[in-house]
């Protein structure tokens, strides 16, 4: 082990502390205050543990969770991109923010560990895999999940379409479809006015 | 599919949301506030990709990525010790309330998973398999980087011994032995006043 090494994978994991400074904007079950990025990479990983029999054929569970644990790391640099952000432009440099960040911080790691961590993010982003496509609906699903049980949480505070709902969650559809009676459920009951 | 079993799973990930209210007495690397359980799991996950190569022979990374998930669940209920506490009784109690908090969390699940589920975290608790010491040790690891990047932390707030911190991260030693010297270090500089 080299002394350098170390160094650079300490400050690495240092520096990733502050996901837990970013906030995302779909509140805690209990409302009280915004869910944080780190927090709900967590929130993800037990989801994929619970809900793994929903997901694509022989997926591999240890992949998909290095794929969560990692997938919003760039947001360190790059911020949290609200989906329902109408703003076109938020989201037409948000691959170059991104990439950027990736470059930046993966980059704190010698030189085989960059390329693991950046390949881990490639790989969800890209969601090709069945294990990014399985973390991908995750992290839709899960998003669902707090806003139904925060009484429709940031779909209401950003006053989000039912038809914007739907196609955010349209890889829930797609690669879980076990779970997709529930989402349609929710989303029927929140837009509906009826009790989530 | 029964709806019954995926009502369950997901009333088990929606209770879990809980955790990220459970307040750890270790304060981010900012020192702005407390670290919560849910962050913590996340930053674990984190380190143990990046530490990897310091684990013992062999280890599985899927199966220490599922124990870190899961080793803080059962402080929704059982709220968090925490380590340096000098109340005996905190710690007499603590396993008692953890078993129960268990029965009643993972009791949540079908009974299958609520098997899965219980075996991860007495897996982690026993620390008796190698991912399990090597979740064990990277558990001391990470506070004590956190307590390293904000200029004390809990050792300082709650004035902790010296040696009580090299007993607290004896795991690192034993399970990771290629970071001791850091561990060292660093309670040697706090401890000898100077620059963390």
């Amino acid at each position: 082990m080299s002394t350098d090494r170390l160094s650079r994978q300490i400050a690495f994991i240092v520096e990733a502390d502050k996901l837990k400074a970013i906030e995302r904007r779909t509140p805690l079950t209990d409302n009280s205050r915004q869910e944080n990025s780190a927090e709900h990479s967590w929130h993800m990983a037990l989801a994929a543990m619970t809900l793994a029999e929903y997901a694509p054929a022989a997926v591999d569970l240890r992949r998909v969770l290095e794929l969560v644990t990692v997938h919003d790391l760039v947001e360190i640099y790059a911020g949290d991109t609200f989906a329902y952000d109408p703003n076109a432009s938020a989201h037409a440099s948000k691959a170059q923010r991104e990439r950027d960040a990736a470059e930046r911080l993966f980059g704190m790691l010698p030189a085989d560990q960059a390329v693991y961590f950046r390949e881990c993010w490639d790989e969800f982003e890209a969601a090709a895999t069945r294990e990014a496509r399985y973390a991908n609906a995750l992290d839709r699903f899960q998003a669902l999940l707090l806003n139904m049980s925060s009484g429709g949480g940031s779909w209401k505070t950003h006053h989000v379409k039912r038809e914007d709902v739907l196609r955010r969650m349209a890889p829930v559809e797609r690669e879980t479809p076990e779970l997709w009676p529930f989402v349609v459920d929710v989303v029927e009951r929140f837009f509906g006015g009826r009790t989530l």
